[in-house]
């Protein structure tokens, strides 16, 4: 198919990668061009404005934010530079506010809306095994398709609203803050104790938590490695701070939400931001003053 | 090995058919006297009282709590029934307190005390696949190994003091309630978006969380199926507030503990103390009216 | 002096009549036109529109929300209608973003701002005994004095930089909450132990708590009366979501504001808006169960 | 009346001197003799045992927590040398637990007993200026009503039940917690923003929140002086810890009482036990890290 894919981060580089292994016909365009051009080696034509990329069969997008999306796409024209029949995947975590006024302004000019924000770091995006969640009408989502399958492991339907795949992405990821805070409070207790992070986070991620998340993070605590970043305290900060406002909307309490929010703002107070999240551990350990005892 | 063996409950039976199963010669006492004649059909000898369990090899006791343990084992005068150099090997969940206390008390009596806590249900106990967190004086964790491998599929060292094996044990059980807390919070806030609970569930479980404790647990929170319980509100209740009163005794705030005792006293309140704690995403739809829409 | 007055609600309306017996020469514009009726029947003139009421050599304002006051002010060229050498008076509670965001637009026009949020209800604000929170040019500070004079009982400066007035009050409004919140916890408390609310409310609200809130919030909890609100649920919601958001601009968490909103998320999701937020005792209570005992 | 008088620390001695003052017979013991001896300077007459103390026609106890008073009253069987008739008046803070334990053990030996705590700091009860809260068998608190009045400006009755006037004396001071952490949140805030915590607290405590409870605390907190303590974070932690202990006794969730716990032990674990507990502004403070700021 005819691709444009705009946001070449760290995440989309490999997706699009993925849709070139593929064969598809792939138009990319960056804010900065030097990731364009790398692609272009691999095959893809180079779009010199976001419009151009839009002006395709399929417009894949993978930007950082509501806001980058809000400029590149809408402030820029590019949704409307996009043809009749053509079909926009956002695949971003973007709010849930966000995600119903896009799907909205695409109704309005008569444009295809899928929602497919992925599971997944960029070693598994560049491996074409990320788990996407979608969510649009049917017959948008089955045409699109072929594009999901170069992407991802699995494809994760939740029927026709978009908002619906943009809430359990950011759920998703309030539950693996949670997770790890749940590591950093349990391995801070131990540790008072005397015992290791290391010794006590083995157990733990080898019996009742042995599976990827777990391990991943449970490494960088029992290691107290938290740089270089694999997701940053800052962008954990959002997305925690999106799954409070989806439940604000709703009404829904999410206590663990806010538990966790608390302690992410002591490591960004602590200009800690650009560490791994992982570091929620030192957060824990900083208010029991562990290096007293 | 000639083992006494105490406590017959739901965990305690498979455990002790185990040491019968690996060729030990094992003496059991139970306060209600039916699990111990079963095991007597498969071998065992039945004890008149806790002190005659005690006078073996190696003592072997799995009781409900601190206070079932102190009546069992000390009030009953079976730890000062013990013959020197013989081992009590503690499989229970106690407090830290508790554990503190025990291994005084051991110490005193010129007696081996090794603390082993257990994780696994009792399916799992009853197969011999439990893992073992054990903490106790070198010398005696090895010579109790057999009396541990015929029970667990690994053992899991922790050092000489026997509380680190509670306080590890108690951190496991607050990370689930943690674990399961963040599903029920997750799976609120996307029902209130019209996702079904499996849907959402289905995603997580089989890519982040593809651990047996989010499965087991995410299951019975899509079908909402919370009886009979594998383990009730009131024993996660018990649990929680062992590990926040081992976090008060060393200056450890656990914000995720907290916030999940609140939501299980909702369940106690409510007379829900008899269903299983994964009954929490019960009191987060509830606190969230989810009937009300 | 020449007075511009926009937001004739349950505050403002009380306000504006304080200048008006002060002798000030009043002109008021409200969205709804009868309030600006009925101040005319005391002196006041009409203005047509927000822009005729801000060319005056002082503008008030009293505007609900940040939307509000963005679209009447803002959005119909109000500010931009202003005379060199004006000021604008906001005694708004509006969001520190909103509150910076208008003190640049008012420096960039060149007219004059000053922050200026009360404390009191309505009943305080007719009787001219506000308290006034003011930051801004303390030359523009001194030249508005009178204004302020006219409806409090006393002006509390806060310096140069408007948003910290704002931040003030918001803050102030967080306090409320939280002493809302824990009359609403120790009642609920005492009440599972036998003990009415009003006998325990009696006790603390004449001795440590002898003050104005916890006795008017107090007495509303003794007599579970939250119809008709002196403030919503809704509103409270507003501003404990100020508060967390002001806080989370600066990195500084409010587990008492977290707390209290996810009480306040119970009240929402139960369609108990617009109740007044002693209302908390009822969440508190039926958090509780404390019908099923 | 004849008194018996036990426990003579900061709170006692003054209410000691306020019942010889009123011209009762009193006599004392004291754990540590100097305090006796400056009362017998003032008529007092001193006991060589607690049960020597509990021989009169009225035992007055004023321990520091369960411990001691289980010490001191129960093991030195004070209360077993306490004649048919006579009632004790227990004025201490003690846990609703023991509470119920002491109301049964009297019952049991046949004298009266009545629960008594009292609000105030030392200076009050010297100045006999206490408001007690009583509860009892009605005749019995009847009888000792003039001793009650001696030491208190008012005496709050709340019923037969005496554990009732315990939990109420919790629930006062876990109101006392909240409001204290409300400030040093809100003073967090503010000062993020530039603002003085001296500026900001001047206007709420003279404002909204002008009772004795928020200005003696407001005062420490906006002069960053919590030495000597009036009342210590150890204790506080004590208290709070009460407080969740009596909700989770009946299932009653205290979110605030938890968020401020785990602040308290962020003191704790900073070695700032001997503090006085409006400290939490310290600790709220060094969360958000001003001093980086």
């Amino acid at each position: 198919m005819n691709i444009g894919f705009i946001g070449l981060g760290a995440m989309g580089r490999g997706m699009a990668q993925q849709l070139l292994e593929a064969g598809h016909d792939v138009t990319v365009w960056n804010r900065s061009p030097e990731a364009a051009k790398t692609l272009a080696e691999q095959g893809a034509k180079i779009a010199k404005t976001p419009s151009d990329a839009a002006r395709n069969e399929v417009l894949v997008s993978m930007l950082a934010d509501d806001q980058a999306a809000h400029q590149v796409l809408v402030e820029s024209k590019a949704i409307e530079a996009m043809k009749k029949g053509s079909i926009h995947v956002n695949m971003a975590t973007v709010s849930v506010a966000f995600a119903r006024g896009m799907a909205a302004l695409h109704e309005r000019l008569g444009v295809g809306y899928v929602a497919a924000p992925v599971l997944g770091r960029p070693d598994v995006a560049a491996a074409g095994k990320l788990n996407i969640i979608a969510a649009g009408a049917p017959a948008q989502v089955e045409r699109i398709r072929p594009v999901l399958d170069a992407m991802g492991q699995a494809v994760w339907p939740l029927g026709e609203s978009p908002e619906r795949a943009n809430v359990a992405k950011i759920a998703a990821n309030f539950m693996l803050a949670s997770a790890i805070e749940s590591m950093a409070e349990a391995s801070t207790l131990t540790r008072a104790y005397g015992i290791e992070a290391s010794d006590f986070l083995d157990i733990v991620t080898n019996t009742l938590f042995a599976s990827p998340a777990y391990q991943g993070y449970g490494k960088m605590i029992a290691e107290a490695r938290f740089e270089p970043a694999g997701f940053t305290m800052r962008l954990g900060h959002k997305d925690v701070g999106l799954a409070l406002s989806a439940g604000d909307e709703k009404s829904v309490a999410l206590p663990l939400g806010s538990a966790v929010r608390d302690r992410l703002l002591d490591a960004l107070a602590n200009g800690d931001g650009e560490k791994d999240w992982s570091g929620l551990a030192e957060v824990a350990a900083r208010q029991a003053h562990l290096d007293k005892r």
